[in-house]
């Protein structure tokens, strides 16, 4: 989570005014959405985000080897240079190592997670920091990149009327995670479904490539990813840019191999579409587009889902024509 | 400890070939010394550093509260933008937050400790990330700036007969953690000589000031910041620049409230000396010059300690017209 995003959770904001505070230490018009906005030269903005990774919070070596938390470590912040149409250029990491986890087996194979995708997008490994830990393995990974001057697409753009998109199907990531919460591990899951579906969750890919389209053709009003599930990303959305949001259930992209989730991995009450709805980590982009521009999007790959509308207290989903409020049941750090 | 640091670990390289395995890695030509130089625009360099800071490692509590850690946090990295004569301009800050730890009067504090420092040298807080933590705190400092391109001042660049200086006094760190270390608080001791060596230990000043002279003067030929300690920083400064060097014991500034310190906290054998010799966190410049520039150098505060000698394997101290070798003592995060 970015400290904008804590700097809007109300659940914060209630507890104490800590967040009001740091409003007033941080310099909010360059902070950006997913990355902070930092002009630099002529013709350019200089786009930086971190993400930090704790084990046992943010992962677990009992699900993933350090080859796959270095993979995840580095896509998450490449997708947050997506989230606003950003060119990734280069990678930091800064890594808190437990005596025990120092040695050359380990400290290779996180790097080589790292290094392969540094080198699919060709983003340079440009330097970090370590130290010891007394306890978990943690990674801080900061990705700096560049986007034309004014170009970075904001949260706020959208407008009533504009098209809901999304960049690719949904909720694998959420079902690879019931999965490994159900003791399926990665190593012992059969190719196929189940195996692709862990991998979701695991070893994320950043949509970089398809934010460059995106971005070279101008057409998104306004961008995110979603890192916290659907219903809480679009609403995140809605919020900056002062609107509503109207999605159609019928239109969200479904992982195609959601139906190799058995029922019991499903809460009471729960189905696949609320794992797309509601399930974190898929990385996908969320944007805003202008009507005019739905055959250009489609083109790339965007799925259509929804319309942003002009009431800011209307967030629904229609269902099979029935119009049901959309609660924004995503991922939250401090409440879970 | 930076990345490049380690790499020229010679302890770990004996370990283990995983040094070696980074070196592949990571994108030496831009990895810098104590930042990362990366052309971005037409006219300057972007420099970027991170550190990392574990509670129980890198700092204590029960010996700061959490305003002086994120003050030392910010210091560190601003040290390092100084270190390259670069100008820092942007800070971000990712934590790692126990439950126990999260409240407004914590964090309200440990943001005020970086915001005061900030705004002191107009570095704006352009954002970070937030995680919870299973056990310490942890803080990930990333501060970038810039430098008119070409203009970072690099540990490689001192040549033979180049003169040694450094930004001011030393040892008044050590001589802190020596009294913290035996139990003395910063709130618990009296004004004067012992709560100014505690201070400068737990709210170190970054050299920001004096490297912008330096740097605008394009007076040194090499540079580094005390982080580890003279002896360890100047012996990367010879190895990174190929030379040799010779210093003078009379020359070394000590800070005038060592002598506070009693003989029962320095070791066996030990002298005032050795605490400015090898004691590290002063963040003190350290840094090469022609000889034509020594009055420049002076001008500006430089005090100048010795020279710099062609033969690579000389590296040593003369005390009263003796001349002894010098160790490489200072801190090292993976021996201690």
């Amino acid at each position: 989570m970015n400290l904008v995003d804590l700097c809007q959770r109300h659940i914060l904001m209630d507890e104490f005014d800590f967040i009001e505070k740091l409003k007033h230490h941080f310099n909010f018009e360059i902070l950006g959405d997913d990355c902070a906005v930092l002009p630099f030269g002529e013709t350019d903005d200089l786009l930086i985000t971190t993400d930090i990774l704790v084990e046992d919070i943010d992962f677990r070596f009992s699900w993933s080897g350090p080859n796959l938390v270095g993979h995840k470590a580095l896509a998450v912040s490449l997708s947050d240079l997506a989230a606003m149409a950003g060119e990734p250029v280069w990678a930091f990491f800064s890594v808190a190592v437990p005596e025990l986890l120092w040695n050359e087996q380990f400290m290779t194979s996180f790097y080589e997670g790292i290094n392969t995708l540094a080198e699919e997008f060709s983003v340079s490994i440009a330097g970090g920091d370590m130290s010891g830990s007394k306890d978990k393995f943690l990674v801080d990974c900061i990705v700096a990149g560049r986007c034309p001057r004014g170009t970075a697409v904001l949260r706020s753009g959208a407008r009533p009327g504009d098209l809901i998109f999304v960049s690719g199907t949904l909720g694998g990531a959420q079902a690879g995670l019931r999965f490994l919460e159900n003791g399926v591990r990665q190593e012992g899951a059969v190719d196929g479904p189940v195996r692709r579906l862990i991998k979701k969750q695991l070893q994320p890919r950043p949509e970089v490539t398809f934010s460059k389209h995106l971005g070279t053709g101008g057409l998104a009003t306004s961008l995110i990813d979603i890192s916290d599930g659907l219903s809480s990303d679009l609403l995140r959305l809605c919020r900056a840019s002062k609107t509503g949001a109207v999605i159609e259930a019928s239109g969200i992209p479904l992982d195609p191999d959601l139906d190799a989730v058995p029922p019991e991995m499903l809460r009471t009450g729960e189905t696949v579409l609320d794992l797309a709805l509601h399930g974190g980590e898929d990385f996908r982009l969320l944007f805003t587009v202008s009507p005019e521009d739905r055959r250009s999007v489609e083109a790339i790959g965007g799925i259509e889902i929804g319309r942003m509308v002009n009431d800011e207290e209307t967030y629904e989903i229609v269902k099979s024509g029935d119009v049901e409020k959309l609660e924004a049941r995503g991922f939250d750090h401090f409440r879970e």
